[in-house]
């Protein structure tokens, strides 16, 4: 408890948060709320292909060097090495973008964001190597350029192992197994890491489905979340006057 | 010459063109000019592929439904089907979006344009029904809806036979040997093709470079070209008086 006796003095004793999962783990768990371990580390990239704009009427197959079915080959091959990595590690493409974009006209330029995350930063960069090797692999075999900017790389942010304990003590409180996970997504509590401890208490999402419109926390779960947080502070509180 | 007489009672003897190639043909064979046979046949579809959009962070690799990955593997499997395809078949992913369009999204949805063209309105109907077969059965291995709207259907536009034989004249006639093909791109012939029998003479492209800022033809090659069409019409004009 040493970490909050010094926290007395700073303006922040702690930061509590709660969230929808926005996965599909607490579900699959048959569980109503966790204990986050942290927030992944995220790497996000802007790739640029290019190729050779030309008619798509009168160029052969063979002649040309389309930035967009570039593209296309170097998205499958970023989801087949997230795919083969049998841990948290994912990967994203979430914008494409091919120009000059008329159907009559062989794209000379793709654009595309890539976003890898795992909890584990030597995983995610090791995923992200692999990545860049096989984009340019892809870019040399068909003739096209590649140019690859990093534009996001966010570094893993754990939660305090002892607040995660009285996370976990909360829950069992509340009548419910305690069980931890790892957050893929960003949270406030990775801003707040910087000022004071964090923990974080997630919420089981209907069919882990989020950044969209059906995107559902029952009000039971939202309950039960409740009452953990409370015991969190009671436990945090007891923590401190106990000093 | 029974078609002109009967077309000098029409408004419109003949419809001549001459057009730079947009294509590589007469310049890998050391051509300035060449006899254009007719035009392409043509399909346009716009695509519209349906998943789950979710967030990128959170959904395990297995549980995605990812609508632009899906997009990409049938980019590539109209590529490798025209590819295939020994002919002067051609077909061109020219526009993409994904939306959401976010880098912390997965697409829920993909919308892509296809253009398929060859001289040969059979095989042309053959590899749009080969692409939408493949399509299908990449939408149904990913879990992903798939809805393909034709949006152009034009046939091909032969140019006529007569004329086609007076055009290889005038360019005998002006010292250069003279080359027939067909032509890739939609011209201003296809559509006088309902009001006359056409004729089309084909300008050889710089590196087969069109639809570019860098579409360039030789004035020499122009010079050329003017000289054959005006023997052309000279021979259209004495073919008529003969009458």
């Amino acid at each position: 408890m040493r970490g909050y006796l010094e926290a007395r003095h700073a303006p922040a004793l702690a930061y509590l948060e709660a969230h929808i999962e926005q996965g599909p783990v607490l579900e699959a768990q048959g569980l109503a709320i966790g204990t986050v371990t942290g927030i992944a580390a995220q790497l996000r990239y802007q790739a640029v292909v290019a190729g050779q704009a030309n008619h798509a009427g009168t160029t052969t197959m063979g002649l040309r060097r389309d930035a967009l079915a570039g593209a296309a080959e170097m998205l499958l091959a970023i989801e087949r090495i997230a795919r083969d990595d049998a841990s948290d590690l994912v990967a994203t493409v979430g914008r494409i973008e091919a120009s000059p974009g008329a159907a009559n006209v062989i794209p000379g330029e793709g654009r595309f964001t890539i976003d890898i995350r795992s909890g584990d930063p030597v995983r995610r960069d090791r995923a992200a190597q692999a990545i860049l090797i096989a984009l340019e692999a892809i870019a040399s075999a068909r003739g096209l350029t590649l140019a690859v900017t990093p534009i996001h790389d966010l570094p893993a942010s754990p939660c305090d192992p002892a607040l995660m304990n009285m996370m976990d003590a909360a829950i069992t409180g509340a009548g419910q197994p305690p069980f931890r996970l790892v957050s893929g997504a960003g949270h406030d509590a990775m801003v707040m890491a910087a000022l004071c401890p964090t923990a974080m208490l997630f919420i089981r999402c209907k069919d882990g489905v989020s950044h969209n419109p059906a995107e559902h926390v029952d009000p039971a779960d939202a309950e039960i979340a409740l009452q953990v947080m409370l015991g969190f502070i009671h436990r945090l509180g007891e923590s401190l006057a106990a000093v």
